[in-house]
């Protein structure tokens, strides 16, 4: 038996999101399908991230075990013969029988694409959130220089959210002005669910003017979801890259995350 | 009785091209009945380039006429919300009763995408073309600084063209490199029916060593077809922006290109 890590690159427009549904089709769905033809057994996956309806994904890791004797690097090419255009595998390679592709993930980085013009686009319309008022790109750009470090995002959360701490660290939020196009980029260790949504919601109201640009600082004290501007909607959204330690791949290191399922996330 | 022109950007992967067809649905087709749903009677729309099936547009430009009394600028608005999101006006204005959408075009942009990665793209596959073989970028750029200037382009053509001249006027000629992603970019005073395409084709065959990089300088000489490369699929192509001297604007002018229609275009 064999774990085999995936990098999985999809378009989220045709799929209720990663994981299974009762309402439609999942990648995971169509993945799991794929690899249960190629290996010749049943085949569950399990993703480092369950991306919603509509969100994309350039780098989701997913990782499977397996009996069968592809080569873990020729699975890509098996696959993708396999799936529709829409979701295409980057690579695969071994790993520990008790690595996880969740659970381990040292770091995400994910971007959301803003598309500030007066009138929709008909070639971005399935990847960038449409915003027809002009946003002030000035405050926009305060208000994401509060974000990186550690903060508790309690207020960054959907309601119901039961994650056992809130406390995260951002690495780096960045917005990349192509007008009109504005690209918000940000890494940190782990997100919850919905918090990227949120982020760009709030960064959108700051733009608009309905919200300060001190609004994340706001949120990070009061903890309150009322400090907050919208979710944004999940079709401007991209998973683009999961990290790992580089110990997630040394089969002899003890995996500590193991003990502290983050089971809320995104 | 007042003539409009619009700005048309649409997502060519679901429509059969710009112009009607026997075999399926044109972006013509559909622009023309959500005119004739707005303006309350029949209209036709004259486009300034006719794309392929599949090819895409951000700045395609086409003309009608109307009696309705929609303000220009409002077009935009009223037709979006009749069209499929695939299709999208931005912008309108009222043009002289002689404009014309084709025959007055002074130049036009052409975009060409390639994705050089070894496995194809969920996300781009309906906008780049994939070459999971690695191209020799500065064997392309090479070839691209040959390109600027006037030449006869009679080799760049697809069988069966009939313009009545063939020498053509290329202003720019670019390749961006964002690899995996090669965009190529080229702006010319005219461009023959598939001419673009057969650029790109050629530039991936040189950067996959299978031609020159004096390629494009040999076929100027030669005017054969054969010493160039495949027709790269349709895509990967869009029609970035058509540009129209200031004086087609002005009812007073004379419109000399009216004399000589450039059937064969793209």
């Amino acid at each position: 038996m064999k774990r085999i890590l995936l990098t999985v690159e999809y378009d989220g427009t045709a799929y209720v999101g990663w994981q299974w549904q009762e309402n439609g089709l999942a990648v995971q769905q169509v993945l799991e399908e794929a690899l249960t033809k190629a290996c010749g057994h049943p085949v569950r996956v399990t993703g480092s991230s369950r991306t919603d309806a509509g969100v994309h994904a350039l780098g989701q890791m997913a990782h499977f075990d397996t009996t069968c004797r592809i080569p873990p690097e020729r699975f890509p090419f098996v696959l993708n013969t396999l799936l529709p255009p829409d979701i295409r595998v980057q690579a695969g390679r071994e790993v520990p029988s008790d690595f996880h592709a969740r659970f381990l993930s040292a770091g995400k980085t994910y971007t959301y694409r803003f598309l500030n013009s007066r009138h929709g686009s008909a070639l971005r319309r399935n990847t960038h959130w449409h915003i027809p008022v002009p946003l002030d790109t000035a405050r926009m750009e305060r208000a994401v220089r509060t974000l990186p470090g550690t903060h508790d995002f309690a207020a960054f959360q959907a309601a119901g959210g039961t994650a056992k701490t809130t406390v995260r660290t951002l690495e780096s939020a960045d917005l990349h002005f192509r007008l009109p196009e504005i690209v918000f980029t940000v890494s940190g260790n782990a997100f919850l669910y919905n918090m990227v949504r949120i982020l760009a919601g709030t960064l959108a109201e700051i733009g608009l003017g309905r919200l300060a640009p001190d609004a994340f600082e706001r949120a990070f004290v009061s903890l309150s979801r009322l400090d907050l501007g919208m979710t944004a909607p999940a079709h401007g959204l991209e998973l683009t890259e999961v990290r790992y330690a580089p110990s997630a791949f040394d089969p002899a290191s003890v995996k500590a995350p193991w003990v502290l399922p983050r089971a809320e996330e995104e």
